[in-house]
């Protein structure tokens, strides 16, 4: 091995080592009892995030390319594959919050396991190898997201409103005022430029942008409490036709965790809301019709990438540490909250998945879901980028989701 | 008015005459309870279809437009209207199954009565009524597709297997090798150029081609049979993860309205596949397994579009009279079947819906479907052109949905 | 046959004509369409009613007893066949709304076809399939009463409210005062004593009353509107734990058919209440709230049927000829509305099922359903009894059911 | 008080603290996480178990009869509180498992604050409190029961068949063979003849017999065998007709916990069947269709109470410390398994309840349900009695429930 090749694989066994102690802390202030409930079929269990990830490294690294590598437990992959059709049979999704056992401790112990075979197999690891322990830490980073969107979800269920931690009242940041940047025209490059990518990046590409204008910032909470008073939850005007039908069938009046007295549910429990704060928590329906509410329309994916491909993604609001993460004003296009896009998550021309059952990781996805762009609060920092294509359903709320408007000019 | 305007107004009128015969004629076979039952939620009973045609008119023409005009029942567009939320509370669409008066031959008399008055109003309408009329012939040919699809939906729930209507067997033409045409690459405009059309295929606009081929025909029910009998439909692989857990939620082996012994039940009852004819009443999930499967993809919207821009719409297996249309071999683009591109249905640049409540035609819609393109044996002649932008969930099997592959080049 | 033999054919030959004449009448105000619909699960469409009671005949008695018997139509037992197992399989029960076809017409041609094989068979058949023809007749009696709560729960399903018929405005009756009649105390008989009955009221037995009073007269329309307005419909206490369940995932706040404003549907369309009429299309959950408001209990079924094992079975409002009926005050227990009682349906001691198919005529629903006793408006004169045993489960509501209170003495 | 309160007192007073002492028992080898999932919506955390009896002696004890108590946590009774309306709002059931917090061991500091207020409050409570402190006895033990049944019901859900304690193998005990007992004919008493009961077990009251056998011992896992053998689960004509619904609806063919290898799971986790032990985890459907099959009927309740009346409820495989229970052969009509009876679960003649909140305690399920007799190797000793009416609705499976046969004679 060359020494920039030594160097490199230094350097990933540093993210490896921070990534991994990262879920540790996160989970540090679980109980055992916490970390094994599922609030709903999207959701997982906390320890399942603890497990899952360490599944993905012991499967793809160890047992794949570690001669002699005896699996830790082996009816535990069963358990913690999450959706790998090619790695066999796997345990119901729905029913993730009836693993009692093994406990939160138990997985500890088993990522320490794996954690040091990792170490140890690190140098003499071939290249395809480092590829996929690449692909491992940013898989287990957008399981730290999840493991704070989840446990939210968790905590909101039981009325007495646990917390995850201690956070500050908002400080008194006033709201930058809205104002619309003109976005470029014409031909553009979108997609990943090199450097790490999820395979759904691919290929950088040509796009054509028409006039349009795109927000300075996200639309606060203030600003969502107008679109309440002026009846926007009542008024079918505003609504996709799938849009209404989820309003009228969920009952649904304002965004997950906000209560009717101003207040809302967060990971440092109940708390007033912070007006200059950007609204999160709201669905794809919901971006789409606060945006004709407000005359104006959401971004596609290739404006927001192209109007923020020179923002520094390091800068923002993100996750550094463990901790009830909030999302707050003042912040950039990376961080707080990711920002629903008007663009489905369809492939890239010329998009191919990566070979093996890796190749499961994105693609199959491709249906029924709108990308998101940014990243939020809960985004582990550098682990975002311009051409990071996250994505839901239209009607999911559980992630820290909001809206930035866009214009045709 | 101008000469040219007359013109105009009596082409309108002849169209319009043309157009609401045609409705009439393919209900003649039916039965009055026939015309009432409704097979599942997304389909609608026969006499709705008619009623709901003749509630466009009465209401978008004849109430708004026509001094003095009074309602035929002032008690039926409650049950009439379809989704336009502007008009009010109306009758649940799972429950039109249930209305069994007004009677057939009521609702045809409705019709008589409209026509009668929209006949001797024409020559006096504003323009804006003519555009309105306009978008009703348009619509009304809709509806006669989906009059077709419908009945046929019904008719398929009945063990008795009535049909609609006697037809030849297929003659025997062979298939067409499948070949692959070159595609255009750069920039290329698509969308609506000029004439009627709805508002989601406005405005016209340039789009960006990447190197593509796109085949030359359909894929064929002999070809599907090689999928299934390759274990298409159990190779979890080739699937959308949203489309392999509707395959296994619905124990799905085959296109709808097949049976296992190579027959499938059609508008002229139970027959022998047509190995040579285009598959039909595939939805979007099959069709992208199936495109996997044969290692090719499906094509964009705009790919179809260029592709066939200068194919002339009115050439194929369309809908001419009344009777029970097949997909047949030998046709073009446009004709026998829709076919699925792998674009979701979403607002154009520039997109702006029409101005009141027929505004929600098709704006409302835009979430969680995708866009068929060309025009099936079920499409009124006349009706389609390269811009249509047909749209259907990707579980959708009960129109004539098939499939044309396409390629990276 | 000796002579007391022919007479008895010839009266059931009768009593068959007269049974086969009244269904046709019921069904002459209805369209094709009227006859096709099936507006819930539980309820069938008026056609199937008429086929299934052809179905009967011709099954148990042309094809089993008639030698050289050839069915009118080989594909319709599937269609018709309602719940016997050993018929084999059926066409689903909530799919019978789907038969547009055979029409009306040609199901009263069936009829035709059958009622003339029976009459010419009638003479000659065995014993054993002359009671088969008993039970065929009992049978069609109780499909003429379901033929009538179904075509209403049809009709209520149209904003336009059809009706069944038109009936005079309610006379002015007063309601007879409420007084408790004593009930006998020790051991007493129950179940039928001869004649025919169905194999769920047999074998006649002794049971053990305790002491009781039982009420003259049902509860009423008005006493209904004073539970009512006393919030009984918003009080827990009074509910049954699945009762209150019920009431609050299906909004209750009245019986079936009520609107808020003083009015009800009817087969003789939207009506004022009568207040001076029995309360109908009230649950088995609102009869037993009622009863625990007004500080009384409903009647078990054997106190129920000792306190009217005498009065005339003959007498009361019942159904005589085809039209809309509807309860009325000054009635007695044999007419407009059946009685909940507290009794489970269950096997009486002793209780064997008939053999052979019909064996599943009663038997086999013995599980989650509670006794009626009494007739209503809907049962056909002559068909009712002491000993009659009709039961449906707790929720059910579409059927002519009401509240005739008991107390424990 | 007199000396033989102060005698009755402390007799009570022991009974209280060893019963409460068996509950934290029962829970000493469960993890914070085992005790706070809910494996299905009727079955309760263990967690949950522990604080609801608590719950009772709070509020019904010390919140209502001892002056100046504080609730141990204000908030906790809207946790905790199972089904009493008077009682107010409460959590929804099936949301029991979302509640990680308050912890398992902070549930045991609530139990011992309770626990010492209660022995502190013991001597001066009125009689009132003191009945009520026995109905918290009775009520602990029932939900000690109910503990075990789902605590198996949640590790059943976790592919590592976690275990509740170890367990030796079956003996060989051979199975008694079957014996039919002369049940009493005429007129008997039924019902709780003094000592503690639940109101539904009153009053005692006289019931008419009539000729019938009742089977000397339970059908044996053996026996079941057989029935499946003999394709029971796939023969509609031995069912019920809801009962064959739920079998097909559900793909049943087998006893709850069986696996197709000959083995079970149960609390001392996968073991071989025992041949000769009572079957368990069977429905009412299952009950009544193996004794269709076996030429044989369900007991009702009056002859099952009849038969046993002069058993020794103390007798049996019944619980009398915490561990792995099982179903055993040799044991009589109390332990093992509840055997299911063909008696629905209603009021007996002059049923009422008791005054107050408690009141709601029996009564409100007396819809739906079976009632079952005996008593089950979960049921702890000394709970059971001849009157003792257990009841669940035909479907459940979860509780140890087999079959006794009876027989007309």
């Amino acid at each position: 091995m060359a020494r920039s090749d030594d160097d490199r694989t230094n350097s990933l066994g540093v993210r490896l080592d921070t990534t991994r102690k990262l879920t540790l802390d996160l989970a540090a202030p679980l109980s055992d009892a916490d970390a094994t409930i599922q609030p709903h079929p999207d959701a997982s269990p906390a320890k399942w995030h603890l497990a899952h990830t360490t599944w993905f490294f012991e499967t793809f690294i160890l047992r794949d390319h570690v001669p002699g590598y005896r699996l830790h437990d082996e009816r535990w992959p069963y358990l913690f594959n999450s959706y790998y059709e090619g790695e066999g049979e796997r345990h119901a999704r729905p029913r993730r919050g009836m693993i009692s056992r093994p406990s939160l401790d138990e997985v500890r112990e088993w990522r320490a396991c794996v954690d040091k075979a990792l170490a140890a197999s690190l140098p003499s690891l071939p290249t395809a190898a480092l590829a996929l322990i690449e692909l491992g830490i940013q898989h287990e980073q957008q399981h730290q997201e999840l493991f704070l969107t989840d446990i939210l979800a968790a905590f909101a269920e039981n009325p007495l409103e646990p917390t995850f931690g201690a956070a500050d009242a908002a400080s008194c940041y006033s709201t930058e005022p809205l104002a619309w940047i003109d976005g470029r025209e014409g031909l553009v490059e979108i997609g990943a430029p090199g450097g790490f990518s999820f395979d759904c990046e691919r290929p950088r590409h040509k796009v054509l942008l028409h006039p349009h204008r795109i927000a300075n910032r996200c639309v606060t909470n203030g600003e969502w409490e107008n679109f309440i008073a002026d009846a926007g939850y009542r008024t079918p005007s505003l609504w996709l036709s799938e849009g209404w039908d989820w309003v009228q069938a969920n009952s649904i009046e304002r965004p997950l965790y906000w209560h009717d007295d101003g207040s809302h549910f967060t990971l440092a429990g109940r708390r007033l809301l912070d007006r200059a704060a950007p609204v999160d928590h709201v669905s794809y329906y919901e971006a789409d019709a606060y945006a004709r509410w407000a005359g104006a329309r959401l971004p596609t994916e290739a404006e927001w990438e192209d109007a923020f491909a020179c923002s520094d993604p390091m800068i923002g609001h993100q996750l550094d540490t463990a901790g009830p993460v909030l999302a707050k004003s003042g912040g950039g296009p990376f961080g707080d909250v990711w920002q629903w896009t008007q663009s489905a998550y369809l492939p890239y021309p010329g998009f191919a998945t990566e070979a093996g059952t890796v190749g499961e990781y994105n693609g199959k996805f491709m249906c029924g879901q709108f990308v998101l762009k940014g990243a939020s609060c809960a985004t582990p920092r550098g682990h975002s980028r311009a051409s990071y294509r996250n994505f839901f359903p239209p009607s999911a709320r559980w992630q820290f989701t909001g809206v930035r408007l866009a214009r045709n000019a």
